[in-house]
């Protein structure tokens, strides 16, 4: 490998925002100040769209204090974007950087971010511009390959894990059916977390369901009797993409069903659907008389202040992390590997391959899901719970 | 004012839930126990219906440390009810009361609450039973009469600032539009909350609607699209009791259309609908791509961890002071005053009568909304922002 070369860098920042992408960003920054190879470190706007508009900001110049505000910040500071490159950008994107004498790319987001990365690094080796393109992880869902999990998903975990902690209390002292809708189309993670926060046997959520289990209408509403004549309430955890038994998602089903209706002004897709049409079931179906439901929508990836520490933290020495690896390597993805236990919780960060990450996903493994398809284990809640940065602890009297 | 009885007290929480309304309990406890005319003091679980069945807890066994935990959960400890109780109800608890030597009465609750308070307390008097009866406030939407403030809103209005300011950064990230729907049926404090985060001219809420001010269709579709136009996107934060120009809830006028449509299984009045409808009107009118909308719902009166401090000190000081003032007066609500400026915050409590707090609500005054009644004034913000316990800042890179 030849030396790193004295050149330009850009940082930047793509795909739905989270709790602490910021925080990588401010990684990136305060480590490529340490390293004379690094000329100049440019931001791009709105991801690569920034790029080929050259729409560029100086980050040497921020000042730390407005860099620690900039880490503390929920959402994408740079902007973003869910542009994909084709071929055709990324060249685009590779003239602009031989244009500018950009040799180090830093480009913060999941796993198409990873894939542009992996584009953009080969088409300029195949030029013989020497680029060092590092990907740096970020996704609420934790659905990327290699790595333990992903920076982001703590914090996203935490707001649902609080959520779920108030509402259990919320649920007990009125009573009564409570649906929540959680984010994540493929990986159920995010919406298991509505479980981390669990004190007491009888604390919600009573069921959970994801995108890796498919679930029928009649089995939902089994459950869901089942758990009210034993407990007197009932409080659901549901994934926004989750499927009936034949793998097709509930949100289709009912998009269709609304076209069939043609009722034309009706959109069943939006946002607070799913909650509402299964909170009308139950009531119709069961005959139930209190039933809510919540759509916890973007407030899981962007609330202020409420980052998880440690993932705070982690998504830092992540883009720390691939700023180093630059200065001896090629191209890369960072990943984390656990160290410890659940007692003794720590991560390594290590190089994974650009392709090992690019363009695939993973999805919740069989040890986490119950064998009913309707909760999460005990192996799940040590995975997640350290990511959290520890939950609030409460009390109720009225039992 | 005859001597405080030696005799036993009760202690309930009625109506919704609030992030501090248990801190207002532990006050009332912790100010128990220093008052030897107090024997038991007696938790009564699910409001009025737990004092008719006699369903008690003794609170002075409860440990601190329970206690603690208990001040800084949300929602209500001892359980809830939405028992609006008659003369004949009232008549049963009085019942109890009398045969349980039961002679302080302390109920934390709204403005149903106070009235409950003052029916018992009156049928107490006729009947010669020594009752002392207060009123301890409590609601997240701020409009109980005479008091200054409410406890319980200065919580729910920090979870729905940094909710907007959060909202603002993803915003900002990805463009487009995005609407808020946020509880207040009648009053519209807690949506104006949503600006109080504001660091920036062009940050997030742009548009503010709430009940006070009747806003029609047309209008909100043009003020949209007015915002859009100069800033290239916009965020409305909503409340749910937003009413058209006659008056009349949209809500309201939803659920008719829907009826009218004879389309038996859709409610409109489920609680994403009035979101998901202005979202479908505007891209369907505007013909703008990226419209996303939230309701907050529960997570605004329940979310564990997010205490207001200001907030969840003043709870607990109004429980004191109604166990306080129970020892010479034979009745009351607890309001506050407040003192010094918005540098020097504070508050007097202050014994007021539960008739002029009992059945009657309050609105946001006229200076607290903008002239064209899509917006809040800095008077509000001056008003609001303390209760809060201060807001995290962000910072945003790509202007």
């Amino acid at each position: 490998m030849a030396s790193a070369p004295k050149a330009n860098a850009i940082v930047s920042q793509s795909g739905g925002p989270t709790g602490v992408i910021n925080a990588s960003l401010v990684g990136v920054i305060e480590e490529a100040k340490k390293h004379p190879e690094i000329k100049n470190l440019y931001g791009a706007i709105h991801a690569v769209s920034g790029i080929v508009k050259e729409n560029f900001i100086d980050l040497m110049k921020i000042s730390n204090d407005v860099l620690e505000t900039v880490a503390a910040s929920p959402s994408s500071a740079l902007g973003s974007s869910r542009d994909k490159p084709d071929a055709e950008y990324c060249k685009k994107v590779l003239d602009v950087f031989k244009k500018r004498d950009i040799r180090y790319f830093f480009y913060i987001g999941g796993n198409d971010s990873a894939n542009t990365c992996f584009i953009i690094n080969k088409m300029a080796q195949e030029t013989g511009h020497d680029l060092r393109a590092f990907h740096v992880p970020k996704t609420i869902d934790n659905d990327l390959l290699v790595t333990d999990h992903c920076p982001g998903f703590g914090t996203a975990a935490k707001f649902v894990a609080c959520a779920l902690i108030g509402d259990d209390l919320d649920n007990r002292s009125l009573g009564g059916i409570k649906i929540d809708c959680i984010m994540g189309r493929h990986a159920g993670f995010l919406t298991g977390a509505a479980a981390l926060g669990k004190q007491r046997d009888d604390d919600a959520p009573h069921l959970i369901y994801i995108p890796e289990r498919g679930v029928s209408l009649d089995k939902f509403l089994s459950d869901v009797e089942s758990v009210y004549k034993t407990l007197g309430r009932c409080v659901v955890a549901i994934s926004e993409g989750i499927c009936d038994s034949e793998g097709v998602t509930w949100a289709e089903k009912l998009a269709k069903e609304a076209e069939t209706d043609s009722h034309g002004n009706i959109q069943l897709s939006g946002t607070g659907a799913l909650a509402d049409f299964l909170a009308d079931r139950i009531r119709d179906t069961l005959k139930i008389k209190r039933v809510r439901a919540d759509t916890f929508g973007y407030l899981q990836r962007s609330f202020a202040g409420l980052q998880s520490s440690v993932d705070a933290s982690e998504a830092r020495r992540c883009g720390i992390e691939a700023v180093k690896l630059s200065m001896t390597n090629a191209n890369g993805s960072v990943a984390m590997k656990r160290t410890g236990n659940s007692k003794n919780y720590g991560v390594e960060l290590f190089r994974t391959e650009l392709a090992n990450v690019a363009e695939k996903t993973k999805s919740m493994p069989a040890e986490f899901i119950n064998k009913e398809g309707n909760g999460i284990t005990k192996a799940f809640v040590e995975y997640a719970l350290p990511l959290t940065g520890g939950l609030p602890k409460t009390e109720y009297l009225g039992r």
